[in-house]
């Protein structure tokens, strides 16, 4: 079983994983496999994962075979496991919880190779469907207090698998980090009756130098303060804190600017490894007399998605400021990758 | 000149330092320099750097020539500039603050080859004493809030130059990861009326599973919630604010525990990259009416050195959460660490 562990000195908890008997040198984690019989996640090789939890199989097919268009199976190797209760422990000043929480891997395409930045948006919608469906069936559970949606592509971005696939973790607590997006969204809305990711937005738009793309229903942003080079993020133009409630014609604009998106950073960076991350609110589970993010349905947050090219390194000056150096400013992104769009990439010498 | 942005939502700034008439796509970072005619930093290469700020020269050499020891000279492509006046500009949402801070390169040897790792503490007491003695002079500058004092080792740590250097970066905000720090250590002290640094080293040392050193001066220990495998954190075991206090004998006890920890992480993790970082107080400016990490000495905070081995990926998970998985018990850490500083690498079964 695996622990969380909370920092004594600041709100930051880490999941200490190391499995009973390993030695601490042996933890490297796996190569990038190649597509075929070896690669767990390759269509026709459903018995190297543990059971499915959901898969879309438009021809009826029965579970753990081939005939499936998107897969969610249960990580091997999970960093957190489902059984047992959330139990917090304290010895002095150290507070530990019991490692419970969920580790899933949507399997996102049957073929090895194929590319979410090639689409077709068709496929991406299958995905974000899949994350709908069990980001609301976690959401049941109690005791899973927060899921984050994320896709690691590329080795500097930390995947370990070169098959295509998006991971959910649930965990038993609200994040720091996302603590501190609630209470902004929460004071502001205190204060000013609106939402602080709208009126943002709002700005952005009227400013119109960020803005990468906006199909009417989601506006790609290159965010004022972004940490690396053409980060972007992705927000539903209309209020919604709820990512499980949007609808299909809405989930079809989402994967068309995210096609878009990760298709118009090739030519700005190459084919760069990268992170997305959706950013939803926590499970609402009413729990009165408890802080905020535990008891309210979040309906002052505003979900989106943050897309984070890893082309920079992070190092002394960033862990100990947690300040970031970014050589690129997003305007300059921006005006670059709405360039590509056109078809025209072209640079002028603004910074 | 290059701007301090804050991001809209969150307590984070970032710098942006995007050279006027750069492409977006020419960022990228110099790769490994070797040593001799090419290396800037190397002995008899002096001209290649800006006019040194300090250095130690024994045999009472002049400035900007060989004969020196430690040498400490402006970043030539500094992230931050120390011209002009750290001015605060808004636009609706959007706070920005002009680029004005210090960045400073320390040349801990005039050889390229040298090691941290293989000592002697001699020379990293040399290097110390750079650091304290720039630490004090950037202070004298009130437009200098704060002050991280830096080491990337090995390219997987964000490291450029691969001659010896620690690095020096000078900035005109308190970051919100120090103010956490500083703030839980105010707290406590209210509360309490003893250091949280102080205490929380208390109870280590009397379970003692976490202890990898103590001379007597200094302890290492594995921190109790790691974020990375063999993460190590440097305490002085008598409780000081100040970095730039500490005397030679102190100073040579620091310089032992150092080279010790860096060269017991060899049989560990290989010759991994490593970033450490000297975490100091922020500049002790009196300034009525601010908040207390403005106006006070910091008395209760508590300096330290977090050495971390870069030896994982930072994922979607841990961006989207903050939560960093670490497959290595800092237990099993330290026992390692531990048996390999007794000449015996054994493992035990434990987790």
């Amino acid at each position: 079983m695996s622990e969380l562990r909370k920092d004594p000195i600041v709100d930051r908890w880490v999941i200490i994983a190391a499995e009973r008997g390993r030695r601490p040198t042996d933890y490297e984690t796996p190569a990038p496999t190649p597509g075929g019989p070896g690669c767990p996640l390759c269509e026709g090789n459903e018995r190297m994962t543990p059971p499915e939890i959901w898969a879309l199989r438009p021809g009826g097919s029965p579970p753990d075979g081939p005939g499936w268009q998107v897969r969610v199976v249960p990580n091997k190797y999970p960093a957190l496991r489902v059984e047992g209760t959330p139990e917090r422990h304290g010895l002095g000043m150290l507070d530990s919880m019991d490692g419970v929480g969920a580790h899933e891997v949507v399997v996102e395409s049957p073929r090895h190779r194929w590319q979410m930045a090639d689409g077709p948006p068709e496929a991406i919608q299958r995905v974000l469907l899949a994350c709908q469906l069990r980001l609301s069936d976690l959401y049941q559970d109690d005791r899973l207090r927060y899921c984050v949606i994320f896709r690691n592509h590329g080795s500097e971005a930390g995947a370990t698998i070169s098959h295509p696939h998006s991971q959910i973790m649930a965990i038993p607590v609200v994040p720091g980090r996302v603590k501190s997006k609630l209470d902004a969204a929460r004071e502001y809305y205190a204060r000013k009756e609106r939402c602080i990711f709208c009126d943002l937005l709002a700005q952005e738009l009227q400013l119109g130098e960020r803005i990468v793309m906006d199909n009417g229903r989601f506006v790609a942003i290159a965010p004022y303060a972004s940490r690396f080079p053409f980060e972007l993020a992705i927000y539903p133009r209309e209020h919604s804190s709820d990512f499980t409630a949007m609808d299909e014609p809405t989930r079809a604009s989402l994967a068309e600017i995210l096609q878009q998106s990760l298709s118009y950073l090739r030519p700005a960076l190459g084919s760069p490894s990268y992170n997305y991350i959706i950013n939803v609110a926590p499970n609402p589970v009413p729990r009165p007399g408890k802080p905020h993010y535990w008891s309210t349905l979040h309906l002052d947050y505003h979900w989106h998605i943050e897309i984070l090219p890893r082309v920079t390194s992070i190092a002394g000056f960033e862990w100990g400021t947690g300040f970031y150096i970014n050589p690129v400013a997003p305007e300059d992104a921006a005006r670059f990758l709405r360039d590509a769009m056109r078809g025209a990439p072209e640079v002028t010498s603004g910074g």
